[in-house]
């Protein structure tokens, strides 16, 4: 996850409600992408399991998790010292 | 997961520091097994990730992530009312 450029059918979830992102998802489906990749760190990772589950549960249910990777980023602290976070990566396809 | 009988070898994540699931897991690999399974519901699955990554990354670097499962769990909240909750397992081996 070194790259500064984000995919167009990549979906990074954050503290915003799961539904934004859960739409997100579907309109990606629906533009013809067999694949969207959820990205998450830290608390959010709850959050993106969330997405991945209503998606496929309540609006797409011919969408599969294909693929989920974990691993653990370098982050910057406020105060400039480094800080290890974990992150998740979940693949949902068609 | 339906059953109530947890396998010996599996550890369920809830909300104390992640180093007690740490040790828990390195305990049960020192112990002789090759398969351990984190499991998480909710906000814990966050710390799920967490506790596998610093198993593998810190303590047992011979640990692979064999296999990631998310599912969703209807679950009764306080007032009798049912929930759905997500929900993950993490399959550490050797």
């Amino acid at each position: 996850m070194a790259e500064k450029q984000v995919a167009e059918n990549v979906v990074l979830v954050g503290k915003k409600p799961a539904m934004s992102y859960v739409l997100a998802c579907v309109t990606q489906f629906n533009n013809g992408k067999n694949e969207v990749v959820l990205r998450a760190r830290g608390r959010a990772i709850s959050h993106a399991v969330d997405v991945a589950e209503i998606v496929r549960n309540k609006f797409l249910t011919d969408v599969k998790v294909k693929d989920i990777k974990i691993s653990t980023e370098e982050v910057e602290g406020e105060n400039g010292e480094k800080m290890n976070v974990s992150a998740i990566e979940i693949v949902l396809s068609k």
